[in-house]
């Protein structure tokens, strides 16, 4: 039985490169996926790799790894020296929100993006918003990260011109725990130019990001 | 059977006078109520009583209601030419939250409250808010009703000091339709003083703040 | 009191000019804000204008409007005689679907860019759907539409490289009523650049895909 | 990256200082705004900071916190000696509601509020309830904290003038776990004057009762 | 085929006989099973049987119904002029409860047993409930009914030492609509002796009435 | 502070005496609880009294406990040696759910009344349960705990005259995980006789169903 | 815009012949796959076409179609005089549950496989059930329709050999309102070989088990 | 008390070998199960036995079994040398799927049939799918196992002649938490042939494709 089939032709195909999702995988299958790629001599992302799984990888693969533990996510292979592109920032509206951001911007350094963080810029001081927007208005795709009740995404859009790639993060108690209300309030927001993912999807949201640039910005 | 036992003394206990809510009410049930009330001379708030319920009331009991139909609700007996007393004030999101609005309206003017509406002031345009920013802060409560995404919650409580009472609206479409994402979004707001009821239920909004009125304010 | 206020400067402001969401609204606030617009010699976009609305609005009002009853939108005032801007595509799963990828694509003649639809490519027979995939790949950006398991977007996205607005349909029975898988299948898919508005929400799709072509494109 | 903006003039603004919500930050977040803070003389309340996160946090930064185990709060600088405000009461069901009403306690102490509690009031035994009224009618606004079915909302609404912040607790099994039962009960309640905040907030609860006497009060 | 197999001795093996749900079958199927029962002389309970249904059923058919339009039940067969076995209580909280107070009534009467109805007992005003205690307490079970937040069977089964059969109807709107919450009330009640059956159900609890007293009181 | 009140009188008022629910209350709390009773020579039964709490309590506490771990119940106080009486009998679908059935048991035997139990009868094979007709219409009150799909409750009421209080066991996984199917079976049942308490709530059926006989045997 | 692409060859690719299924179609577009398959001379199976639909459709069209407007399915094209297949049955707990059933036994005689219907087997009555098992025995494929707590499921596949395609049907109120409880008892059911599709889809039960018997039976 | 009732002779009435699902079991209650089979010289399936039960288990009991971690599932008593039956296969989406899909296999072979596994052929990059269809295409039955969006099962469905089991895998996080999504998506899904069982149910997979092939292909 072929456990894997790795997908190396699809950045080719689809400019952007297959990655890793390590949260339901063994590290021993982790492990087996990290073989093949160190003997094929290619490049990978990896993520949702939680620090207590990367501890326990063969120290071989770990030595080859760039891992970050914030946002639970490894380079395996050196970033060419290639000049980073410009265009798409992210926004954190609180502190807590940082580990999705990080994997957003991990996602974008891994293939060449530049990955501006804008953090702690919640709409309950309004002040914390509007003092960074000139810094906002600057970016062509703009990322948004919030828990809670994710007022950041409608107000965010109405200020900028840019589309806002919004991802709810699970930070959250009581209603809005695991992040469900700031979804919502993603989707039924009615400021144009909100689009959305999944709950805690830095990644999704990072290659989106890419997506639209490469195929709007050629 | 006793089908119903009207709470006379309520106001006097309470400061809030019982009210009837029609909405799982038949005609008939209704004008039983009425008949009761006209025989005895009493003052009502009904709410929640349809259009096509009304017109199907005995004449009699039609001819001595105040009836509005925006709000479906009805005044029985004439209102004191008391003066209105201030400190509330109620702003809705958009033109469609106007029906929840007028309940809450109606509800102070019965209880002889004064009741100034603010509408159309929803964050996508954040100039409709902050516009009318001056009014907003000398109301010492304010009820704000949105329905969509609810964003107005947060951000009008983080620009004002009086506590918020937010009514969500059965206002929307797809993940928004019911009002359940925009009464989860005033639960979980990140500001401090925002407190919420019931979706639609402008009725309990208003009678909350005046109960804050009476109990504080005193 | 002020019902409306109409934010005739966003369009400047953000490159979508507002529009009037008529679901929630009565005819006389519908008309309302008709008889102000023709007044001041706007254009103006209506959504959800069901048919058995219109026919109720006042004659001159409708005699102004450019209705559509499958996307239940109106146009006021006439389109100026600029050329279409091309670039987004509209792809819808099933006949079902069509009127919301008409209102996406009534949205889009509204602010002058091409609006080419493709119907009736759902994935159980792959062959309508790589059939169309030459004209598909020419889009930069792609509204997709489905309702029932939403298999579409996945596999679409798969398959092209421009980024996907996946748009849920709240076409279907049993556990798919109402749009709520197909909705998440959009959110949940392995496929990068895969991004979700709400239900039903054809017009947000539209005016994201501007944004992006406005942004990105600049 | 600026991970953090405090806002020192949100007391001016609002009358409510800021708060650290330590639930979803580590150790080290949590460890950095403590060094800024110390360093700036500041006060602040902590809250949701668990035991085991408060045992990580630098000796000298522990050494500077009063720290509350039951209701997992800290206060970071030394409570002026002022005399305590009167007019807020809290009132919990059972037993096991205590740490959400010691939160709502301890922000209310961290204000210069009193935050008499009166616990195990549950109305299985109303007479444990009724014993009670004198006290809790001497309360200008009510605190109250209930899990399971939270029956004790509308109860209590219905005996008092004050009017009554229902905050659900997360205890419950069942039907109830996670508090959304109590949650909704009070939303639903038919008694004039309920107003509800996040399942578990007491901090919510405690300084939406401070905003509503010092506007109303003042 | 055969539609429907009609079960005579029910009644004999379990004490409760069989009755027939209109609510999902049509005009037709009712006319069907009733042509056979009249030909059979039968005695049967119709539940669910809407009005507008009755009225399209064959004229002979009606006339030898007993139909009662709150309720919507309908019996067949004169009942014997037994005498009415005592015991069982029934305790509507609203006006509004009254349709599934009087099925359950219904259901007790065409059983032969008494069905005594207390009514607009809800605990907003304990004394509406308190005042009937000593009619309540005489009651061996009690069937009690309230919508919206169901506060009256905790309160009720801490007051009385008959088990309390909670029926919670769907009278209710917001979070209530569809009297979920009453539901869920009864069944995460701290009062030992809270039975719930179906939302509406009151033929459901009338007869686990019947058979608690059938198989304890033998 | 008063932190809890406890109801001593309460068994003479409704037949039950007071128990003390441990699952929300700390080691502490539980211990405080225990000492007041033995200072004051009272019987009490504790539930969800977890093994792990149970080993931290004080040692002469917890040597004045009768506990048993698989029920999670501990009773203090000898128990009187009274005869047991019969009437209640207890059915278990299968070995998982035996727990619940073991506290239901604990419950009966703590107020002197017979608990037999009989396990493993689920209806994929009906000859488990058929083979066990004659024991189970002994009883003249059946508890039934199933988890899964819960089918047992609606068969088992089809074939015994007793009422049947139906206890959802949280015994399942995937859509079955935590008890929501099985309690909605019990609920939905189309068989008469059949009455829901909580998920996993052995004690509240126990208790119901001393109500029952008390109220009804009496 | 081609709106619609009929897939003529599906039966020669799966021997299931495409269906229209029309309920989120207008009589427009029915009309017009009429038209194109009337000229093309194909057959057709329609689901979910509604009596008030049907009779709005053209005449020449309505002659051709054999319409059954209890399952509100129609067949466009003579069947050929082919023998039908022997081996699915179909069981249907209720009366109320033959428009699924009919829709179930319609598409197999479309298909030329026989479609013998039992009818209201439900489990509360176990003697319904157990009269019928010799026909029932002899199906090689059984699939059983149920709605409210669907029991009849779990006690059908634990009689027989056959394997049981569950089909919840939307028949129910309360917990039972629209089939979910039955649905998940399906799913969650201990006895092996119970499979289960949508809610009410008895053209998917049906299709699934000509699928079956094609590829088991080959 | 009996503690369980093993069902020695369901193999001979259904065709399938109870089985022990442990995961609600104590590993007393799996060992004493375990000692009685023994004893009694029978084969068993063990399902969901986590490792960590496993090694709690007595050693003698523990060296009888075959023990297979990935899948959680353990033998007892030698399978005998039977040729293995032919025409089920397993379809993994993912590498994260392969435990479901090893239960499926284990059971399988438990019962002496063929179990061969075709992972990671998720649709995001069809070629891998589409490059294993002429080993699918043999196969008479599938089971499919798939998380997240779950796209497989309807994309596959079209492509294979043979009727497709699917089981979603509670693989996923955000919306796809639990598996839910693609469990709906399974039930929703528009091609003919798609049964599903419950989430992570590869031993209901696996024992519905046998049923099938004894009852169809015999």
């Amino acid at each position: 039985m072929t456990e894997f089939r790795l997908d190396y032709d699809r950045a080719a195909r689809t400019g952007i490169a297959e990655a890793v999702l390590c949260e339901h995988k063994s590290a021993a299958q982790i492990a087996a996926i990290g073989a093949e790629l160190m003997a094929a001599g290619r490049r990978m992302l990896f993520t949702r790799l939680r620090a207590v799984t990367f501890e326990t990888l063969p120290e071989d693969f770990r030595a080859a790894l760039d891992f970050d533990a914030l946002s639970a996510t490894a380079f395996l292979g050196t970033a060419a020296a290639s000049e980073q592109i410009e265009g798409i920032g992210i926004v954190a509206a609180g502190t807590s929100d940082l580990p999705v951001a990080r994997e957003a911007a991990r996602t974008l350094e891994f293939h060449h993006y530049a990955a501006p963080i804008t953090a702690d810029v919640g709409v309950t001081g309004l002040w914390r918003l509007t003092g960074q927007l000139d810094v906002l208005r600057r970016h062509r795709v703009i990322i948004a990260i919030a828990g809670m009740e994710g007022a950041l995404f409608s107000v965010l859009a109405g200020l900028v011109e840019a589309p806002v790639i919004a991802v709810a993060s699970s930070v959250g108690y009581g209603v809005a725990a695991g992040g469900r209300v700031a979804l919502e309030v993603a989707l039924a927001s009615c400021a144009p130019g909100v689009l959305a993912v999944n709950i805690d999807n830095g990644f999704g949201a990072a290659t989106a990001a890419i997506k639209i640039l490469r195929s709007v910005g050629r």
